[in-house]
């Protein structure tokens, strides 16, 4: 076995090793590149109510990005009602009382700072990058438009994959739609949810804390590093190994 | 110096030293006693908006809890106008818009769970308790309906003291209500401000997650102990040294 070893540069040099493209990109998008969780988290606060169901701001913010089933389960848990369950029309109409709570609310919604201006750089500089999104499409085509992004760039949502996050289905599309591997992208999000799938993918994830998760949530979920926006990434692309020049 | 010491368990005994009283708790209100924080959050959203500023609705849940004018010093760093002021009547009217949006939904906000049973728990087992908040009298005094609390039980607001937190003025003044030594009473609360301001009025501070803030944050700012929600605190009242029964 050993003699197979390399010995000596030559032979270093002379191994062959597949040489990975430049890393791309796959973002989430609420609380990644619109400021829309908080939205989301009182429009979901609005439908539990509707259907008798009280429950804390905060808890429902945690959960915010998790696909509804499992929303809906963890939602039991929190009433303390784990034994129940809520049957496929109970969580179709939540998600239709939530869609009519929310749906008003989207033209106030804005991009994050740096949202626009990051994934411009990014085109320019020939980096790919996709979109991966438990969202459903209806939601998600609008903030294209804001974002300044082409109607028709990469984007999965929730209507094209199996299951959501933290299931790692939406990054493996979000990298497969750029004929990526998932181990060479990075995958930016905003919730401990984002960066479970990110791991599950085989992807690296980098938090951002403008979807409101505090910077030691992201970090123990194993974001890599965590920045404020998408601003902020930007000005530190450096730190993520990307050689673009801005 | 040293034959002044105690030497035997019978000099121990005989020393004398202050006992202090049961410990007293000090309340912060939204967020910790009721689930007001993201209404105020978008309210504080819209307002800044209705003067042309667009600021991330995250950078805004970081700074509630705080004085208005620190609120508004955090606001122009984040839009890097560090260089520039408010004026007075800005603030002003800023809080007033504030007001206006946020005075529509008062009706919508609840108490948090085990808030009611816990501040009922005291009081039966004849531990002192008041409500110190940077909010304003107007707001608050709907709050104590909704606590199904005395409307004359000891509460201090913004209109009562010089400054607000992080300032300790109104956690001080919550224990000088009950007639208590600072240093005997547990703050509890849900933000790094009340945190920062238990700390600067020489109480303990104890942090409830229900106000948004991740855990370590509330631990970093020397927070004792941090719980869910009230309900939670009630049920751990032991962990704080609280003898009384239930």
């Amino acid at each position: 076995m050993e003699e197979n070893y390399a010995k000596t540069e030559e032979d270093v040099m002379s191994r062959t090793f597949p040489t990975p493209d430049q890393a791309a990109f796959v973002f989430d998008l609420d609380g990644t590149l619109v400021d829309s969780v908080y939205q989301h988290v009182i429009s979901w606060q609005e439908a539990l109510r509707d259907v008798g169901i009280e429950l804390s701001v905060w808890r429902i913010h945690r959960k915010i990005g998790m696909s509804g089933g499992l929303f809906m389960q963890g939602v039991l848990r929190e009433l303390r009602e784990a034994g129940r369950e809520f049957t496929d029309q109970e969580v179709e109409q939540l998600h239709n009382l939530h869609a009519s709570h929310y749906l008003p609310r989207v033209p106030e919604i804005q991009p994050l700072p740096g949202a626009r201006e990051l994934l411009a750089h990014l085109s320019e500089a020939g980096i790919p990058w996709s979109i991966a999104t438990s969202g459903r499409r209806v939601g998600a085509a609008p903030m294209l438009e804001k974002l300044e992004v082409d109607p028709q760039h990469p984007m999965v949502t929730r209507d094209e994959v199996k299951r959501a996050k933290p299931d790692p289905d939406l990054f493996l599309a979000g990298a497969a739609v750029l004929d990526m591997a998932p181990s060479n992208c990075i995958v930016v999000g905003d919730s401990i949810w984002d960066m479970l799938a990110a791991r599950r993918a085989g992807a690296l994830g980098v938090g951002l804390l403008s979807g409101g998760y505090g910077e030691n949530e992201l970090e123990r979920a194993h974001a890599f590093r965590v920045y404020a926006d998408p601003w902020d990434l930007l000005s530190h692309l450096d730190e993520l190994g990307i050689r673009a020049e801005r």
